[in-house]
C-alpha cells in the first residue's frame, strides 16, 4: 500500500531534503528509519527538494510498503527512530493514499513562508529559524513591488544559475506580508518553484524595503532575465516549506 | 551611573542566571563581556533567578558604570561580544535608570510563562522550548484546579526541598491559560516566587489535565504544606520568564 507521510524538519544541520553524498539529507534519515522498521530498502519521494539549512513546517513525502501494518504503530516507531538525529525530524501524521498519489506529481500548490526579525538585536529563542534585519524595512514598498512579480512570468532572473530545470517560466499566484511585533512573514504560493527562487525573491524585495531600489525595479529585473540583475538569497534559515496542497 | 539592561536568553546550556562553580551561567557571560568593555570587574543584579535550562524572554538586570558612554554603543558592543555564545544571549535595550532602581529589590510583578506542546509528534522547530506532552489535556479542569491556587497561600508544598526561602507565604495574582493551535502557555503573575514554584503547579497542574486527579485535589496539596504530595516538577525547557514590572 501508499502511505502519505507529513514531516516538519530543522534544516539547520543538513544539506536538504535530497539524498546527495556531500551530507545527511533528511530524505535518508527518513529511509534509515523506514529501513530499520521494515528491514528492506524504501525510496520515498518528497513534493519538493529544500535546499542545505531550509526548514519544513509541513513537507510532504510518499512510500510504499507491502505489510499491512496498524498506521498509529509506523507511526511512532518511525518517530523513534528518527529521535535519535538530535529532534530534528518528525513525522506529523501518516495516512493511507491511493496508488494514483504522487507526493510531487500530485502537487496542486505549495506554500514558502519566508521569516525575518526586524529589530535591533538577534533574539536566541527563535536563533537559526530567521533572517535577522537590524535596519528599518519599509513593507509597504515591499508590498508594491511584489506585484510586479504576480502571474506567469520568466523568472530567468530569480534562479540559482544552479537551477536545472530546463523552463524558467513560472506561475507565482499571491505573495503575502504578514508583521507581528518584530517578525515578518512573507508567504509566495505557486504551484512549482525554480532553484532559489523564493530566497532571490526575498533578497531583491528586502532591497526594495531597506530603500535601495524602486519597487519598480522588480519589474525591470524580470524583464532583464538574467541572475545578476536581481538582488542577493536570502539565508537559507528563514526559508520554510510550510503547505503543500493536493 | 546605573544603567537597566533587558536580556533574552535560550537557557538550554547553562546552568541558571546565577554565577555558579559548577558551570557557566548568564550572569557570568553578561559580566565578562561588560569585563571587555569596560577593562574592570563589573557586577550585575537580576531581577530573578532562573535555573538550569530555564529561557527569558526579557529577564531585567542592572549594573553601575563611571563612563558616560553612548548607550547605543554600549548595547552594539554587548551583543557583539555576547554573539559568541553561539547566539544564546541577546541584549534587547539599555537605559540610564535613576540610583533608586533595583533589578531585585524594586520588582512589583513578574510572569513567568510555560509553554506546552500537545500533540502526537514532537516539533523540530521548537525543540527544546516546551514540555512535549502528546496525550489530551482538559485544559478546563486545569482552569479550575488552578483558582485554588489564587491568593496568599502557603506554598510549601509547591517548592523545592533546596528552595533557601525561609517563608513560604507568597500570593499568586493570577494564573491564566491560553491555547494556539497545539501550543498551551500557562502564565502565573507574581510579586516573587518560591524555588521551582512554578514547575511544581504546572507539574500538577498537568495531572488534573490528564485526569489523574479531580482539580479539589490541588486545594488539598495546598493544606497539606508538603513537597511529596504535589505533582512531578515540569521540565525547565517550557519556562520562561516573560516579564518583570516595576
Amino acid at each position: 500500500m501508499r502511505l502519505k507521510i507529513c514531516i516538519e524538519y530543522d534544516g539547520t544541520s543538513y544539506v536538504g531534503w535530497q539524498k546527495q553524498q556531500n551530507g545527511r539529507s533528511i530524505q535518508e534519515e527518513v529511509e534509515k528509519c523506514l529501513k530499520k522498521i521494515f528491514k528492506q530498502d524504501i525510496s520515498i519521494f518528497g513534493a519538493g527538494r529544500t535546499d542545505a539549512g531550509v526548514h519544513a513546517i509541513n513537507q510532504v513525502a510518499h512510500f510504499d510498503i507491502n505489510n499491512n501494518l496498524d498506521l498509529n504503530s509506523v507511526l511512532a516507531s518511525m518517530n523513534f527512530f528518527l529521535r535519535k538525529n538530535k529532534n530534528s525530524i518528525s513525522i506529523l501524521n501518516i495516512k493511507k493514499v491511493s496508488k494514483n498519489f504522487h507526493a510531487r506529481f500530485s502537487v496542486k500548490k505549495k506554500v514558502y513562508a519566508y521569516k525575518i526579525l526586524n529589530r535591533k538585536s538577534q533574539s536566541p529563542l527563535s536563533s537559526g529559524k530567521s533572517w535577522f534585519i537590524p535596519y528599518f524595512i519599509d513593507l509597504e514598498a515591499m508590498e508594491n513591488a511584489s506585484k510586479f512579480l504576480l502571474g506567469e512570468n520568466d523568472f530567468n532572473a530569480f534562479r540559482s544559475k544552479n537551477c536545472q530545470s530546463t523552463k524558467s517560466i513560472r506561475t507565482i499566484n499571491q505573495i503575502n506580508f504578514k508583521k507581528l511585533k518584530d517578525e515578518i512573514v512573507i508567504r509566495i504560493l505557486a504551484k512549482s518553484f525554480l532553484h532559489n527562487q523564493v530566497r532571490i525573491i526575498v533578497g531583491s524585495l528586502i532591497n526594495v524595503g531597506r530603500g535601495h531600489w524602486e519597487p519598480i525595479k522588480l519589474h525591470q529585473i524580470l524583464k532583464k532575465k538574467d541572475r545578476t540583475f536581481a538582488g542577493p538569497t536570502a539565508p537559507a534559515e528563514g526559508l520554510y516549506l510550510e503547505k503543500v496542497l493536493y
